[in-house]
């Protein structure tokens, strides 16, 4: 399928760019507010990929263009994006588009990092909210550290627990993540149990910050 | 070191009981709100560890008095009965004494588990609140299955994530933690990050009850 990586520019984007083009069959497009740092980016990826001696089809869009031409829009944006985002895409958007919310609300404290989700409960259940009611929204990949996916050197086991109310959406998900080896999806139910996922990285963030010998964390369960 | 565990007849209470017996030369006195029941949990840890040859001081009393004997007492109360707990034993409590709090407020819902936490923000700010001043509040054991615990003939790889605001406390929850073989200590910072911790006990029976192959569910961060 063709997957659509909107703001696809920043750690999470490329690191999902690099390990699904690595690893998969799949086409990605990098998308951004502005087509040229989407390409500009598409084209960087491209020549990691060679490095690694990975083959790949990628390339850049305004995030407009490349979710009305993929299959998956997964929102690589900034919690604070989503909304504006997902209305500039929606047009766009039809029941066979998976839309997949990443994004976590959190917020540095004195003490550590505290989750800070939007009124509804989670972001994922705010993507749900704005996205055109027919597109089914999944939630994944909240957890998952960017630096790791993007050092194509690097082995790892890592679990995201994945919520959606569309269960075929859930499976598409679900198999493009079985298809990235060392990462292994977990069911978390329906998008009312958002919030209990997208919490765990804050907490991530907190215990990174008071553990010398822990950085860049992710989860298993085990 | 004499450690109460509080409600300690209880599946949580049973599971700390019997790997501290098992893997240290800490006392344990079992806590309850009736005497004859702690003494009979006793009894019984006694004997479970005498099944798999170990040794181990194990006694029962009344939470009360178990509390004003140990140097460490732990919650293994539910939720809902840990300011009482914590009322009934705040006179026999000193600045000697560490106070731990494993316990988490959820409920069920139509699509899982969800955290639900006092209005304070945690059960383990709760906890802090109700204590007496000197007294310090340690976070601890939110996450791990009382039945993997339990289970002698079982190896396990868990963490536990541990928020306190007194250091001295913290460390020593954190080496009576890594004295059980398996469990591994991880630093969440402060007391005011508890709720990141708490939340994650409710994610596992979310998780728990949506994945075939995943039961008695821990975490660990990698």
């Amino acid at each position: 399928m063709r997957i659509a990586l909107l703001g696809g520019t920043g750690d999470i984007g490329e690191g999902l760019a690099l390990r699904v083009l690595a690893h998969t069959d799949h086409e990605v497009v990098i998308g951004s507010r502005e087509a040229q740092r989407a390409e500009h980016a598409a084209g960087e990826y491209g020549e990691t990929l060679a490095e690694h001696d990975y083959t790949g089809h990628v390339e850049g869009a305004h995030n407009r263009v490349a979710a009305r031409s993929a299959e998956m829009a997964i929102l690589c944006v900034p919690p604070y994006y989503v909304r504006d985002t997902v209305k500039t895409i929606s047009d766009g958007l039809s029941a066979d588009t998976v839309l997949v919310s990443p994004a976590v609300g959190m917020r540095r404290t004195d003490t550590g990092c505290q989750y800070d989700p939007p009124d509804i409960g989670s972001v994922t259940q705010l993507v749900a909210k704005v996205a055109p009611d027919d597109v089914p929204v999944v939630g994944a990949y909240h957890t998952i550290p960017a630096g790791r996916l993007a050092d194509l050197s690097l082995e790892f086991e890592m679990d995201t627990a994945i919520v959606a109310d569309d269960a075929a959406a859930k499976d598409r998900v679900w198999g493009l993540t079985t298809a990235i080896p060392g990462l292994r999806p977990v069911d978390a139910g329906a998008i009312a149990n958002a919030a209990g996922v997208e919490s765990v990285a804050a907490l991530l963030v907190t215990i990174a910050g008071h553990n010398e010998d822990l950085h860049d964390l992710a989860i298993r369960f085990t």
